[in-house]
């Protein structure tokens, strides 16, 4: 790991995206956005992302025209990624959700058609609830999921998203995968070579597997927590379907949806955030339990890590994706 | 256990009910839904809750009010209960669930203050599939789960209850506590005198138990599947704060809230009920991992179940529940 500027590495990143053709202002939401999750401690969304960034426009060129509404019920939105990158359609369906919340009080706005990923949750939950909203999102992405008894690939790793606002912007936000591990985590330990706990994966076959390269080949991961893990990530599958992706695909190009259902709290209830703070700080100011040293709700620790890596100035990335990144830039 | 018909099984309950002082429609709604739930084989939400609603009557009086409605933002209603039984304010929230869903795409409805519990989220969830509508819904309830690393109570097992509509009416409709094991659980091998498995419960000191009593007394349940599990039920605790409950509570009386947001998938998505159809059905046929006889998506056993015992035309109920049915209703 080296240390590095937050400004010079934002600069870096930025410099070498430009290359790619992207405009100014896709650059900066795209940066934004990996550089966020770098500096809380994400790397699985950070940096390593910027550089997919680069070789996807390098290998399929930049796209063409912005996300489109495609369909406009004024409380439902449906929209077209026009194979933008994910975080600038996911950029999109925040901005569409916030504006269509605040109107009609709760809003379902969804998106397709996207290159990588749509990035973290948590990142579009912390601008949510910044705004006062409840946010319920997720997406869908490249089947991996098997279900309980079953060993085919049916859904993805479809993270939950959730996030309520506090009126001490300390925010209940909660990201995890509906599989009992993530894609990021299987990459890396194939990276490294290294075995997978049992019971996250299975081989071909259906039988248990602690090699990542079952379920990178032809394998698939475990739902989280049996049957459960996979309602949620099945439940989200078939949300994500409402705008035009097909599962079990013939290919993931495209395939991919993320959607938010969000709430102003305040139409129905007065001093929303306020009671929830006292709540959260009951919660986090409770003893804990023998052998731990507090309660946090989630969300605290990566908040608490940003904002350490923010007053330090500086973060630290892995030494060949930074060497990548300052190549791109030169 | 002993066979009943199910008729005669309806009869016994409502003439037992009608008791009460409740009106004829409340008793019908009320032994609907807890007949079903012991057809489907779900007796912890079935006969013995027509006992409960039995005692509770005869304890606290029959409610003199109706439900109605306290906030009406078209899309986003708030109920107040006024302490009528569960299943009636249950009913109530999905009626108006069904209405507003329909005319706006995409609905909030909440209630708070009523009697018992709010009964299965299944047993909403098949109608509102059957109305081609998608359901995410929960209730808050006595709290009894702690957080990670945590060993006060700070939220109830509160479930999860998911629905999307399939055009061949095999729903999906998953129902599930988000804590590491279901009060039910807990109360019948604390009835039985049965040890639980490890990691369900702690102690009052937050140390690892499997005596039910301690989750009982004064101990804790844990979350399912740790900061997971708990991020699930304190999103849930949450949005039922929008209904008026506090929590930690200082009782539970009147704190419950059951929510339903729902979703009609025909405004953005042509022939959704037919892919999702599509979708499940390749799931079901899909070939099941070495020792399983088939994959089943949620909500597949119950409904076989129900089928069965419907077909049959009589069901088993645990001998001492009939026997106090058939002393209520004589």
């Amino acid at each position: 790991m080296v240390g590095i500027k937050i400004n010079d590495l934002r600069d870096l990143c930025t410099t070498a995206l430009l290359k790619t053709g992207l405009s100014q202002t896709d650059v900066d939401v795209t940066v934004d956005h990996y550089l966020e999750n770098e500096c809380m401690g994400k790397a699985s969304h950070g940096m390593v992302r910027v550089l997919q960034v680069f070789d996807t426009a390098k290998k399929n060129g930049i796209p063409q025209n912005k996300p489109e509404i495609q369909i406009d019920k004024g409380n439902q939105v449906a929209i077209n990624g026009n194979m933008n990158f994910g975080p600038i359609v996911g950029k999109t369906v925040l901005d569409e959700s916030i504006k269509r919340t605040k109107k009609h009080g709760i809003s379902l706005v969804g998106a397709n058609h996207y290159m990588t990923t749509s990035g973290s949750m948590a990142y579009y939950l912390r601008r949510l609830t910044k705004e006062g909203l409840i946010g319920f999102m997720s997406c869908s992405s490249e089947s991996m999921v098997t279900a309980p008894a079953g060993k085919e690939r049916f859904i993805g790793t479809n993270p939950i998203g959730l996030g309520i606002p506090s009126e001490t912007n300390e925010h209940f936000i909660a990201d995890f995968a509906t599989s009992a591990i993530t894609h990021g985590e299987i990459i890396v330990a194939n990276d490294k070579q290294k075995t997978l706990p049992m019971d996250c994966i299975i081989d071909k076959g259906g039988l248990p597997s602690t090699d990542p390269q079952d379920a990178v080949v032809d394998g698939a991961i475990l739902p989280l927590t049996d049957y459960r893990g996979f309602a949620l990530g099945l439940f989200i599958e078939l949300i994500s379907l409402m705008f035009g992706i097909d599962i079990p695909p013939t290919s993931s190009y495209g395939k991919n949806a993320i959607f938010i259902i969000a709430i102003d709290p305040s139409k129905l209830s007065d001093g929303y955030a306020e009671r929830v703070s006292n709540i959260l700080n009951y919660i986090r100011n409770s003893p804990p339990a023998p052998g731990h040293d507090s309660v946090s709700i989630p969300g605290d620790r990566s908040a608490k890590t940003l904002k350490e890596t923010l007053a330090r100035g500086t973060v630290d990335v892995a030494d060949k994706t930074l060497e990548k990144i300052k190549d791109l830039a030169t």
